[in-house]
């Protein structure tokens, strides 16, 4: 899939390993850091959804493959999902053509696609010259559309760059849900 | 989706409840009535599966909803998940146009769909007035596509007519995987 | 696309030139020589046709790329555009798996697919060593699907095998509409 | 389809009649009024491409109809047709959201989408009080996307709301390609 974003190469850390792409616990997922936050819940931390699964989806409101593949697949979790269970969570990762996909025009893509989860926008970095938003470089995220799993306890357990299958990815966070908290 | 193809009303027995549309455990799975049997296995009995979970999938072969929808998922389940955790298996479940899905015909259908799991022919019944096959009737199914998943113990835990969404099964066959045996 | 079906090598009378592909006119299309037709009007020959622009599409039942692309879009051409000035006929021609593709199965796969427009049986060679049927012969067809237009004249004017765009097909047919009789 | 953008209501003048709801000639196509191009050529004045067959595809960058249906077909065309023979022209019509779609927007979202073709984008309106643009408004649109056929002579000819076949539409261009100049 041609239109997906590579923002850079891949980082060692991100292997995935065991059944459904599934790594095993023990690498606790780094806290989010946002400038801004869309939806009726307004802020969301990943601390505050502690016993649920968390599915942290990371996209550009520009980038093809998160439009076509990668949103309406988060969209498709939301609803099969129990809320309870599962948090679906949006990340504004921008790392190219920043002016383009300012906070004003995410909050109209967001409208318009009827994205019904929370979307936070990813803070950008200290050092200008690195196009990078902090938290996707917290995540070692390869680019746009990445899709990454946490578990009950915070840990991060599934981390995939592209196009996933809902199969597969269906029975990742069903096994997540299945190991209780 | 009309093409679905409804064979009878639907049965009290297949009511189904809880996470992703799986029942409780208790209901043991009917075996398999066959007259025969496609695939290099050659005949699989039920009883042969033990601690896998099983994937039935029933269906026709001129059934545009089977062909369209439910055959390509089935295929898709027997790619993503071991072989050596679930068992994918298709039963042609003819109760109607008799003479027009012969084994003879659906050996070509699957070679030229190139369906990779056994397929069995449910054997016809008894009473020649009734069209619809034994295991057909065994299972209360109401027509095809039908996918019942079996856990490993061997009980009946989900019954879906029609469509079901790749998100919701991929997840209800992880659950069962994670019970265990 | 794998599912088309291969017949035999590319004839060399097949080459297409021009606008959408389509050959200029001067060769006059072969008559249909089949054994049975389906369909409310009965039989069908080229010769009644003459004065609309003829869609034939050639098929078998149980090839994939028939079922899934070229069907479908035969049953779009004969949805979009007039009775009175396009006919859309589908030839059903087996060159393999002949005791699986009769003519009683291809009558149930026409009704249970809902093909609303006239299918022809080709009819079997007097070589009984050729499995190629006579129609499928007469216009040196390389397999399934293969869409062929006719002009209002009777003259053969494209041949396709296997996919065909639907924007191209619609362009080539109003095309030949617009040449007037 | 409910992510088309309705802009307004019907206007009486867009009423189309006859084959692939092409009018007839008889009514010239206003000209564009835009305030700035994107692509090779720079900008495009309608009265550039008499002789050609213009379509017009008018769209806002963050409605998801034109995302997923409507620039899809409009690069098919782009695609299928010669540019010799048709020209396929973009318009940035934006009637709402005005800041979330501002030229560099639109700029970035074109390089991403990989679109092919020129796009202008309409001017605003001398009324601040209304939200349409000036091309939008002499062409009388209803929303986005909308597609508009002008013919080698510079009549209007098809103007369609919403999504339209692929079939038809290929049908109609070529229909006004046979006209000649």
């Amino acid at each position: 899939m041609p239109d997906v974003r590579a923002a850079q190469r891949p980082a060692a850390t991100t292997a995935t390993t065991g059944m459904f792409g599934l790594e095993p616990p023990g690498r606790p997922a780094p806290p989010w850091t946002t400038r801004e936050w869309f939806g009726p819940e307004g802020a969301v931390q990943l601390a505050d959804l502690r016993g649920k699964v968390v599915v942290l989806h990371a996209f550009q409101m520009l980038c093809p493959a998160c439009v076509h593949h990668g949103l309406p697949q988060a969209q498709r979790i939301h609803a099969a999902f129990e809320a309870a269970d599962v948090a679906v969570i949006g990340l504004h990762t921008v790392f190219e053509h920043h002016a383009a996909m300012t906070p004003v025009s995410l909050q109209a893509f967001l409208r318009e696609f009827r994205i019904a989860f929370p979307v936070g926008v990813d803070a950008p970095g200290a050092d200008a010259r690195n196009p990078i938003p902090v938290t996707m470089q917290a995540y070692g995220m390869q680019g746009t559309p990445s899709l990454v799993l946490i578990d009950r306890r915070g840990h991060l357990r599934l981390h995939a760059f592209g196009a996933a299958e809902d199969l597969v990815v269906g029975a990742a966070i069903a096994s997540l849900l299945a190991e209780g908290g």
